[in-house]
């Protein structure tokens, strides 16, 4: 039993669909804060570190559903909800999705959810196992505004909230948006440290130099953001493409000298050009956005 | 005139070769701070900006560099830096180069300096030009650790100074490194906000999430680092590379949705697929920085 003394409100239960590395820490982070916890996993066994502190095993998941207005689902991917839903009655249920996927399964599965009597939302987990109940860790929602708001609270409790709007797709579209933004600077980040591999850099000295200098570059996005915004791609621009095209050269020329393919480099560097080519010389690099579209 | 009257100590005094954008900032920089500042460039109309401050300007890149025991070259590129210094005697002279260039460019130009009797700094300039004079612009220096000693204050008045080694290719190379690290993330913002194209999400709301989500990611650097310094790459891995790659599914899957080539992020996710292929799959991705090492 999960001692609820310290606190002075009673906490909501709630039902945890999938007890697999994130099922569990988030199942941990509401136990703690005193959430009476019904949980399900398709592999009993992975639902004993939970049980352990004070959670509650349903036999199937229609049982775990019946237990609670509340019910979480944090599977590994979009088919394993319909797969572990299947047989639950949904009638009156608030399902929060956590399972990741893409906007076109967040509005499919809150489409499927609504026509079983169920108000849906879809959450993308920005964070990995254990960051759950440490500061940095946020979850993006989307969907049913109204449980968002009733439920806020005890979705707050594993990690931040971050409600982004009532389309269900939006969670995950903003999802993928920051992760495809953490791979793009993963590549860059691993070009970086190829180059220094066979010298005497240091990769740790070399790390202290690179990180500020990412969190300063960062803040371009903004500039962006407000080019995408206002159209305007060319006031105020410091670095234009036909500087930074000409500077292309010195990158690749060093890649060759170092030994490194420039294969995360170069489709950037190819963007660029063609942005160029078709007569934005005096544009920053905003406009590459539209040259990504594929119709 | 510059007036010094403020200034306790007489400042030293310098020859900057090139007057383009980025010597411009340079030489008003100096200026602003007290340096008797002698300057060149080849078309002798550019020197007006810094003429009207003060500076001196010179009949012939081999005046300037008679003036001063200090040279600083900002010019174009490496082959520019050749062809302006032809007639010039660089005997007794102490050489700073912030032309950008490749590693080699910065060892050969060196031997080439240090045959004329100069002693030679290579820079690499982290700023453009509005932010020289400002906090956060810095220049990357290597070379003779004697020159970078004597001349450090005058070379910190435009912006901080980073020492990074004897070897004078040491400036480009972290140069070269930090500029790639700072493309790929560019890559990565380019594609987040493709996603979201034709969306009702405005651009600057999501730039409000990608930009504190890019500075947390990007400390993984940090961690790559130790990994490549220790060479243990699985130790502690929280996302490893089978979890991430069946991830990545769910990335081009939302490209395809949305309508967005996935050219920006294809290679990463390409070099994370062979990485586990090559049966690494409790890994992080630093062990992808082998991969693009062409020899
Ligand atoms: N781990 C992370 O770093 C992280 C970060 C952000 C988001 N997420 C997301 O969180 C979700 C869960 O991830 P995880 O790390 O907990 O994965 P995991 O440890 O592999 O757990 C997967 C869970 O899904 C269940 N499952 C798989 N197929 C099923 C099916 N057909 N029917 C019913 N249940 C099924 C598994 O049950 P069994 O135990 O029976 O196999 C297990 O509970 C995923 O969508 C993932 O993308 C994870
Ligand atoms: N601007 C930036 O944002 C930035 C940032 C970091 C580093 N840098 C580096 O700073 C250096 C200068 O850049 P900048 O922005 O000042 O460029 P810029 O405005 O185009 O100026 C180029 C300079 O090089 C001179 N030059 C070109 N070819 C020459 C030759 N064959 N002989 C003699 N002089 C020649 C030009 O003289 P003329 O006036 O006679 O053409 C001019 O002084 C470059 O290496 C650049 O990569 C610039």
């Amino acid at each position: 039993m999960t001692d609820t003394s310290l606190s002075s409100a009673p906490r909501t239960p709630l039902t945890l669909l999938g007890t697999g590395a994130m099922g569990t820490a988030l199942g941990r982070a509401w136990l703690a804060a005193g959430h009476p916890l019904t949980v399900w996993n398709r592999t009993p066994e992975r639902t004993a570190a939970l049980t352990a502190e004070g959670a509650v095993a349903a036999g199937s998941a229609a049982e775990a559903v019946a237990a609670n207005r509340l019910v979480v689902a944090c599977l590994l991917d979009d088919a394993s909800v319909g797969a572990a839903l299947e047989g639950a009655d949904l009638a009156g249920r608030d399902l929060v999705n956590l399972t990741t996927g893409t906007p076109a399964d967040g509005r499919a599965r809150a489409a499927w959810a609504e026509e079983r009597g169920a108000r849906f939302v879809d959450g993308g987990i920005m964070a990995v196992p254990p960051m759950i109940g440490a500061p940095g860790a946020f979850v993006l929602y989307s969907g049913d505004p109204d449980l968002f708001q009733e439920h806020r609270d005890t979705l707050a409790v594993p990690a931040g909230t971050e409600y982004v709007g009532a389309d269900p797709g939006l969670a995950a579209l903003h999802d993928v948006a920051l992760l495809s933004g953490m791979y793009g600077m993963f590549g860059g980040i691993t070009q970086a440290f190829a180059l220094l591999r066979g010298t005497d850099v240091a990769p740790k000295g070399f790390a202290a130099l690179l990180v500020p200098w990412l969190n300063a570059m960062a803040d371009a996005a903004h500039r962006t953001a407000e080019r995408l915004e206002s159209g305007d791609y060319t006031t105020g621009v410091v670095s234009n493409l036909a500087m930074q095209v000409a500077g292309t050269d010195t990158l690749l020329r060093t890649a060759a000298e170092q030994g490194v393919s420039p294969e995360l480099l170069s489709p950037f560097l190819d963007l660029m050009r063609r942005r160029l080519a078709d007569g934005h010389d005096a544009e920053d690099t905003t406009g590459l956005v539209h040259l990504l579209h594929t119709r």
